[in-house]
């Protein structure tokens, strides 16, 4: 059986080689003894795809690649951001998670005990959302043409009938909620990145969405539609979906949570807290009229506290209304703020 | 409407930045600009995943990265074989390709020009296949830290009922047929990479297989298991399926065949012609009643010619006869035998 606590079960290759990726003995190895075992489930069929069972509802599918530096960081590594972030960008079209791919592009001669750490965060973070990983590829290439460790996931999820979150359905007069605080995950990895030390510990906010959604849907909540802060953060995500439903919004900027240490961050990189991204926070956009009901629920979900409304869909483009009543527009990021957070 | 005749749709950025990765400005300039109109089709709605249509059958999902170097080779590039891989790999589960997500992993500084190359190539692939591209993800890494382009498909089918390829369904006595010559693919990838010449052109094999299985199927043939010979050849598709199995195979060499030209760079390189990957053919296990239905249909298939029966399920280990009589046993190749050929 397996168990994270486990150690490395081989320690004759104490880095990845070339080899590990050629389809020979050696990628056996890696496979039966590393890989297979900390994934477990059907992926042990060994098979070129992974056949289901059938399901009732329209398939979800969504893909992310993982490029995150370092590949671990306060909060999280790059395995708990593969499973979790694919698994939400299924919650925000409504979907039930119903099993996960991965894919591995290791470099050269990174240290086996990384991967293993990496995979044990996979199989943590798949067990704990519930969702299997059922197929895989592991490739492998030369130092200097990777970087340790990217993963690509793919999840298969179910929308269940009458779900229907999309940018089209946003409509006027829309309540604007956010699920916390923002900007957590892009400055934890940031500050470990650049060895930065904060007096009060930062971790990412790196966690999975699905449960909240589903509460919002069991509960009746008319969600028009959700997306999760990742690249761009709250800015991006607002932008897009205006531009996408072709109407406009206004937020206001005192509603919206920033933990000291993501502010004071913030304020001394010279960042904008909201193009920070989060990895477990989501916007939804809910009829006014299920505002009160919606946020009540979004504030009982684990680190939901501060979730809050903060705005509303109406008027031209997207702006942000300041403490001080100052009206400014809101655009999407330019040029390259955080690379590789994700 | 797309045209893959068309030039590339921008030129002020004549190659890839950190910023076009970094979901602002820039990466909407080159998701609106050039991955979509590439790709077409529902990838334009932008969610963070897709929603299909509810269909009948058992879900198969799998997912490959491709990390070829080069990325353009005789016969095709890194965009032809993510598609028809991933088809393939499907195929192999007896599924019918729904829909594929594409992942791009694009080393700062890629010519813009091959990206569109390579995108083109996807959607040609993707047309030929009749297949579409539902989702996507684009992410930027910093010179040094990739190779050009990665990219992870993934595919979505569906099983039809009464559909079951799988390696425990081999039965001793099976007959095994081989699709055509092998090792095209990993000779042409590797005489681009060295710049080798031979006298003959030599055109990687790479071409989807899905419409030959369902041929196959279609005629009532019962398929037990069916793999296609990427990495490590025919010689890891055959070993695998003898392990998964628990039964063994004799193939006979003679019935194996070599292209002059592939025969030709073995010999000189020194390599085993069985080794060596092909992205196009097949290996599948059928009744012995059945085989020679089977081949006149794989005879048929484009580039089929030299399909052959290699072979008898039964005995223990992989025990290949050769020309003269001698039987050797048959094992996977050992270490790094041709990198990066997928």
């Amino acid at each position: 059986m397996f168990d994270p606590a486990c150690p490395l079960p081989f320690t004759d290759y104490p880095a990845v080689l070339l080899a590990h990726g050629a389809g020979g003995r050696l990628m056996h190895q890696l496979l039966e003894q590393l890989v297979l075992p900390a994934l477990g489930g059907p992926a042990a069929a060994q098979h070129d795809a992974a056949v289901l069972a059938p399901a009732d509802g329209r398939p979800a599918l969504t893909t992310d690649s993982y490029v995150v530096r370092p590949l671990f960081f306060p909060g999280g590594d790059i395995g708990t951001l593969a499973v979790y972030g694919t698994v939400n960008d299924l919650a925000m079209a409504g979907a039930r998670p119903r099993a996960l791919s991965l894919a591995l592009i290791i470099e050269e001669g990174l240290p086996m005990d990384s991967l293993w750490r990496v995979l044990c965060s996979v199989r943590a973070a798949a067990d704990a959302v519930g969702v299997p990983v059922v197929t895989g590829d592991t490739k492998v290439v030369e130092r200097g043409r990777g970087d340790g460790l990217y993963i690509t996931s793919t999840g298969l999820g179910t929308v269940p009938p009458g779900v229907d979150l999309r940018p089209a359905r946003i409509a006027d007069g829309d309540a604007v909620l956010l699920s916390g605080d923002i900007g957590r995950h892009g400055i934890a990895v940031l500050a470990q990145r650049e060895g930065l030390a904060f007096e009060t510990a930062l971790l990412s906010d790196c966690a999975p969405l699905h449960q909240v959604i589903a509460a919002l849907l069991a509960a009746g909540i008319d969600l028009h539609c959700a997306r999760d802060l990742t690249r761009g953060g709250l800015a991006a995500a607002v932008v897009e979906l205006a531009m996408q439903s072709g109407r406009g919004v206004r937020l206001e900027e005192a509603a919206i949570a920033v933990s000291a240490p993501v502010a004071a961050a913030c304020e001394l990189l010279g960042f904008e807290p909201l193009h920070v991204a989060c990895e477990g926070r989501l916007v939804t956009y809910v009829p006014a009229a299920q505002a009160d009901a919606a946020l009540a629920i979004l504030r009982a979900a684990p680190g939901g506290e501060q979730a809050a409304c903060i705005g509303r869909v109406g008027g031209r483009g997207v702006v942000l209304r300041g403490p001080f009543g100052v009206e400014r527009p809101l655009d999407l990021p330019a040029g390259e703020l955080l690379p590789r957070i994700c």
